[in-house]
């Protein structure tokens, strides 16, 4: 193998997003409907990996359209230490590609049983996870063979998306239904991506950063470029960044920064202008605006609605991991060391 | 200034822990008392910063010690998207040293509106934060001119834990009161810092890791590295390091692991383990145990309760950021482009 599975499950997700909408809808519903009667007041997600950042992305949703509070479970309190908590109106939401992992079923477990409204959203029907929870969403991505997660996670934001519209019950205006159009043209756009990874073949360190829907982007771009470049890819939230990590970004420091159109790419301006401040070498990945303000950059659609960017950003950035992973002599289909089921506890 | 502010606050910090101790209990007891009365069901913590380590710290004791479901906000939510979120039964803890930062004002002046209970855990009593709040708790950490926080980080996880175990109402039998003498005895051990220090002369990235109440340790460490000695480090909870990050690490590659005696840090050893079959450049912080499965370590004193295992355990690595900045040119008391109170939105 030499990247063949992960191009290939990237490519295909126009064709899966397109499936979701269609096929998908109805499941989600259903599932919505019954979650909405029994009226949860606080949402707790539990997530591991790439889909801990479609959970991070799930949160800010709950946070904006659901008003609810929400926060993301630590496993360890449960795995470790053996905390038990009052789940009482609590909607927990275990987000897993494999449903594999020990230390996502035993927080779902105990809140079940601890009077939760238990959801789990995985890409495997049959998993330990999915029976565990009261609730399944089949997130549909299809059998993901590579190791570097892609489809399950666009997958996953989309479903837990419709999911969050859903319970929410009223549309938020974003037109869902252009989303494989908008994909299949930034895919088309690979030729340009494998020039700009180029540019990295040497590059021993960068830093990822974004603000608000596309925060969870950045986390994935890092661990995307961890797990196959072997970079050591740093994300932090851009006001984050501003306090403390600043300090070690210096002249020619590489860094990734998520700006698409819209009120979280705003906020991303006086982080761009920090960082201009120091010199430092930006890739800007956004609308035409934000790229002119960067050393190089990739401009996205501004026809995506801003709530639906993450599921568009993050493309060429899995192009990008996989064109660097080849130039720095990898294989994106075997990184060293990982396996598809991680299991922690 | 040649680090003077950043060692004389690192050195006052036995004496901090037995002034809180002395004289904060009552009115920590006070609050704890009348936010008990109103039996919260979930609590969101939000904070920036070392503040966020603090913050992090308190939600691993509220889901093991007190069993509510609790969260992190994401500030954004709030200041860049307007969420509102219905906010009866929820206690939200604000935590800052300032209390100036505006996008951490506004989620507590909202949530106060919507019906929370609202905490604001501050070095500034005068502050905007500390008035927007319902109750504030005063962290007593004295001034801290340092710009690079240290004995306001230990001060606040002091007194969040004695909140929460007042809150608790039942004691969990660690002995807070050895807390000073710990302290004392860890930081005279000044020398054999400097000399660890040493080794990290040339170093360009490092990774810290740590599970459970000490993940916070590992995330303060990486913050202290990166704000004085502009090494690129990166912070991974043991089990996240191990679903995707891990394939970076190879031969050599500088690991600093926080591993103290307990559930937390035995959660630890198959991340060792890992770890050492990457052959790894491994500094263990931990318990003599730990220690021995390391390239270097520092030994902990192993008579400290699990539960307040981060109040000692970040204090060395204080020291060894103050000895590395200076080691590396720099002035611990000046990170550059950095300021006391960084205002975010």
């Amino acid at each position: 193998m030499n990247g063949e599975l992960m191009a290939a499950e990237v490519a295909e997700q126009p064709e899966m997003f397109a499936r979701i909408l269609r096929d998908g809808a109805a499941a989600i519903a259903t599932v919505a409907a019954a979650v909405r009667a029994r009226s949860p007041r606080f949402v707790l997600l539990v997530a591991r990996g790439t889909s801990d950042h479609a959970a991070l992305y799930t949160k800010y949703l709950i946070e904006t359209r659901l008003g609810l509070p929400a926060g993301l479970v630590s496993p360890s309190a449960v795995t470790v230490y053996g905390g038990r908590a009052a789940m009482r109106d609590v909607l927990m939401i275990a987000v897993s590609q494999s449903g594999g992992s020990p230390d996502l079923l035993e927080p779902v477990v105990r809140a079940r049983e601890s009077g939760a409204i238990t959801v789990a959203v995985t890409n495997a029907p049959g998993s330990p996870l999915a029976a565990a929870a009261e609730y399944h969403l089949d997130v549909c991505a299809g059998p993901e063979r590579a190791v570097t997660a892609t489809k399950s996670y666009t997958a996953e934001l989309l479903t837990l998306y419709l999911f969050i519209e859903a319970l929410h019950g009223a549309e938020s205006g974003a037109d869902v239904r252009a989303l494989p159009m908008h994909a299949t043209a930034v895919l088309a756009r690979q030729e340009e991506v494998a020039a700009l990874a180029i540019r990295y073949r040497f590059a021993e360190q960068l830093v990822v950063t974004s603000r608000g829907y596309n925060y969870a982007t950045a986390r994935e771009i890092a661990l995307k470029l961890m797990e196959t470049s072997y970079l050591v890819a740093h994300a932090f939230s851009g006001a984050d960044l501003l306090h403390g990590p600043l300090a070690m970004i210096d002249r020619g420091f590489p860094i990734v920064a998520v700006v698409p159109h819209g009120v979280g790419g705003g906020a991303m301006l006086p982080v761009l202008d920090q960082l201009r401040k120091r010199n430092a070498d930006t890739f800007i990945l956004g609308d035409a605006a934000a790229v002119s303000l960067g050393t190089i950059g990739f401009v996205l659609p501004d026809t995506v609605p801003e709530i639906l960017t993450p599921l568009i950003a993050i493309l060429p950035m899995q192009q990008f991991a996989w064109h660097l992973a080849r130039l720095r002599g990898g294989d994106p289909d075997q990184p060293r060391g990982l396996q598809k089921v991680t299991e922690t506890w």
